[in-house]
């Protein structure tokens, strides 16, 4: 059956397993500290325009959100995020499971208004009992966000402004990064998501990879005895190579941008093939990720032939549904895929 | 140069790396959810011979540690480990980062004593103040042990059967299983495993996968919920696929078996041949990982040549180093180790 | 100065310090096993109508919260409360550092609507994904709220209907419960609280104790070792007689209920005379705690005679504050103040 | 009955009693910002000859241990303290709990040896796999230990000499600290304690006091927002007050002193009138705390009409038991117990 589910349902770009299975027999050092861990930290602090980056892998999404959170702040502070975070909701609690409380933000199509943030802030530390409460430590976006929806590079800056006068680091969720680096309609570049965000992370695991994430800290603030840290999360990945050397070949020759772009123009082919077809659209999505309307019986309808998420109900007749792509995702597949419209 | 420094040097077994390859593009649902999580599940129940067996595949020891533990465990209770034990020394406090004392008890070259285990459970119970001290409710055992060393099944009965006279479950940590279950000293099979433990895992990572480790609840005990306290911990793998496609060709045609079969018969010959060449033993081990006592001149001389694990200091003079094999050890590697001594 | 600041200014009742005083140089057993909190005990079970109730004392209010949601909690549980709710602002983040979400609903004048919750929980269990979200394990109320209002018995019976359908339990903070029973305008007596909550505390530190809440699980369902649950959480006395004394005395000839009475009475006396004198009302409590809007020059002129609490920023040019009445206010204090207006 | 069972069994010392009562009616505001905290603070320092140490007044033991370790460690950090510390078996794992390893060593009579501590230190620093284990991060002693037994000044310079080497605080647990000061065998003062400690706690709830510890930071280093970190383990009194007054009270006129040298003066009675009798010491102890070995049978006979505490079997026929005298023994007491040997 067609399949528009998720941006994971396959596994790793072919460059990437050839590479794993050329390496394969060579004996190598554990714990990320073999040679191809080092050189795709170097391709990554490149792409990054970002020579000082201090670079770690993890295995997923959630682990490094918990992993990153936690080492960042102090005991007491908690990450504000918006409600729609996927820290917020889609990660089981692994946030408060560590000790922290997500602070929760209203949000628009899934990001976080720097004027609420700076709202928040300032009430905080004007609240003559904030001592009693719990400190704003961190900030956490998404980007692209949750919804498929990107921050403009003005966006960005005041986040990061409002984050810097208050003296926390601004953290960049960017588990489909690529997604949106690539799309048609953003001016934010890797360099400036270094420049802006105090840690970041590039996301492998929907992008190309078997798994795997590229946590980047910017301004030389990896957090002390970090690898100890990432232990003690139960983390630390034994074969560290596994991960070096899928960013190694991610980042070899612009391929994780390369596969990225053409998940987004598949996207786009994919939206304007739906609009021909007079399909409404839930938002105005500019990257991999698009939100549809279907009336109940058309969705179930569509569910016979094709597999996808649903997102939530709009009212009693209709339905919100996500259609994603990905590095993978086949032209052909869009054209049946809009022949079911 | 030559290493025998770990048995996580190399990359996965070919089998493994070609069935990824081969499956690769093929779209599947997350989260373990697929059918190749299924048939490995199966397969491993058949070898275990405990067709109501329930399986999780998590991603390295540490990690499944840390979750299996705490989520067996009662908040006020802590695990009984041998001082020697991984966690208890070597996991970078893991399993107090999620809430619990390791209780340690003395170690016989790795392993825990059925007495020294009974007379802590009978003192615990009988003192009066025990209401002011962590209970123990959990007991882990390595096999083979950080020594290489291994149960008996006379032992394992014994530590299972004082497990459930105090209604505390057993739990193995089989980082290593294969290498234990095909030493050619040993009357322990996986079902035998199986019967007197409640809950074990089998290694991938030194085993010949990339990374995973098949956690197997025995019982009907899986806790409750535990895909959200495995990903509450961080721990849950999107592409699922990545372990269940490994270990369900490592559960093929015997694979896990024979190529752990070859990492004993590697070590068989290369202690032989050190016994020809007149050197010192530190404690006779069964499976892959030998132990050696060396003058250290001898020693500094050796690691020009060739990489190996520094054990421990015996005296001012010597040191006890470790040699390990694994599925991927050539015989010509070892004559050349030889050749050194 | 005049203090109508909070409700816990001074020390303890004149009784409860004169039994200190008469029972100090008894012998006697620690940690809560001594005769005078036995004999709370069994009057507190007394007054709440539920002879089978288990009773436990801590120290304080967030100590109490934590202690108890923590041990009614699974791990992958968080607690649901609404926004206002206590847990949820002001207590640093003290049920996310034991490893809960707490899972906000909106507030009516601080009190959760029983068809908000019904929702979450209904969205929450028909969510395909709920298993990567944290599960609402248990729902937190206070009564009176913070903002001094109180749950009707149909509106309690109604909370606890929802929380049996989803076999969930039902907590009240009764930081201030006194206050909230001996309100003229209420239903709710205590022996109704036992049967429609699961546990609730009695808070001793406002209402007459110098410090001390009683804990009271309704249905027989303490958890199982609670005391060495306490003690983990560094919250088990010592000379856990301090709070038993304290508790036998307030509930020996009803003294909790008569000096409960009184904390009411001095506020309906404070609300009829502000009334008089025009003054605006941010909301109706029928308890200690009365809300009132100032202009901001009033407010500032008032605090130069009187001490209150700063609550909100109304708009630009008003305030709310509050006012707050205890055992130990006087007729006197409260015709002084009212000659400030 | 007689009871000499602990050094908790009665209530307070008249005189702080008398003061709770003649400030009662006095509106004070909360969680420890009060005049009498701050006369109690300022007491302290003059006592301590440390007129920068930075003061925080917590409830009781376990609590102080948990909050104070969990506050001044690093995540990945653990404590190092004797195997009988109290941290390491009587506090029901909150050492744990709050997620940190307690890392122990052997214990003389209770006390640490700093020969221990260096050889721990170095041999962690110089293992080449520490970044997998959990970094010591602090020491914890007890002072008097769980024995009753003291440090010399020589010795605590050397402990203290240690941990300045590896730069990590040392800590005294001084649940029992008059007892230790006022003995007669100490060249320990309260100064020198506070010249060799980073960090130590005056017990008040065995000397004197309701409940209540007085935490010393003596380097002007109490972790930044500590009255946070303490509400957030549920360890802020509402009614910081009652802490105050007390301490306030006990360092007056050396109240604390005197009733410290009472309690010592009473086992020094004790301890002679029983060898006089022929009674077996366990060890030599100069404090409050005795151990003596009874034959079973003379010990059963002796608790039909004195309490005391069970320590540990010495021997089939022989059991050593603790007879604890405090501020509030009476000379009739022992005479009367010396009676029954």
């Amino acid at each position: 059956m067609l399949s528009f589910e998720c941006d994971y349902s396959e596994g790793a770009h072919e460059k990437v397993l050839a590479r794993l299975l050329e390496t394969n027999m060579e004996q190598l050092s554990g714990y990320g500290s073999d040679k191809y861990c080092e050189q795709a930290k170097e391709k990554i602090r490149m792409a990054c325009g970002c020579p000082d980056a201090q670079i770690f892998f993890l295995m997923g999404g959630t682990q490094t959100n918990e992993v990153v959170i936690d080492a960042m702040l102090q005991s007491y502070e908690g990450v504000v995020a918006a409600k729609t975070g996927h820290v917020s909701v889609h990660e089981a609690g692994a946030i408060e499971h560590s000790g922290h409380k997500v602070l929760t933000l209203p949000e628009y199509q899934g990001k976080m208004d720097a004027e609420d943030l700076e709202s928040l802030l300032s009430e905080f530390w004007s609240d003559e009992n904030h001592e009693h409460m719990v400190f704003p430590g961190m900030v956490y976006i998404s980007h692209p966000t949750e919804y498929g929806t990107l921050y403009s590079e003005e966006e960005l800056k005041k986040l990061s402004g409002v984050c810097r006068r208050y003296k926390i680091p601004l953290y960049m969720d960017g588990a489909r990064l690529g997604y949106g680096l690539m799309s048609s309609e953003t001016d934010v570049t890797l360099p400036k998501i270094a420049e802006y965000c105090d840690v970041f992370y590039i996301g492998g695991t929907k992008v190309g990879a078997l798994c795997g994430e590229a946590v980047v800290f910017t301004k030389r603030n990896m957090p002390v005895h970090f690898l100890t840290i990432v232990k003690q999360h139960g983390a630390l990945l034994a074969k560290g190579r596994v991960l070096g050397i899928q960013f190694d070949t991610l980042f070899t020759d612009d391929l994780y941008f390369k596969i990225s772009r053409h998940a987004v123009e598949m996207a786009e082919y994919m939206k304007s093939g739906l609009l021909k077809k007079g399909v409404r659209f839930y938002l105005e999505s500019p990257t991999n990720q698009q939100f549809i309307i279907l009336e109940n019986s058309e969705m179930e309808e569509l569910g016979k032939r094709a597999a996808f998420s649903f997102w939530e109900k709009l009212d009693e007749e209709h339905t919100v549904i996500r259609l994603a792509t990905s590095w993978a995702t086949k032209k052909e597949s869009i054209d049946r895929l809009l022949e079911l419209f």
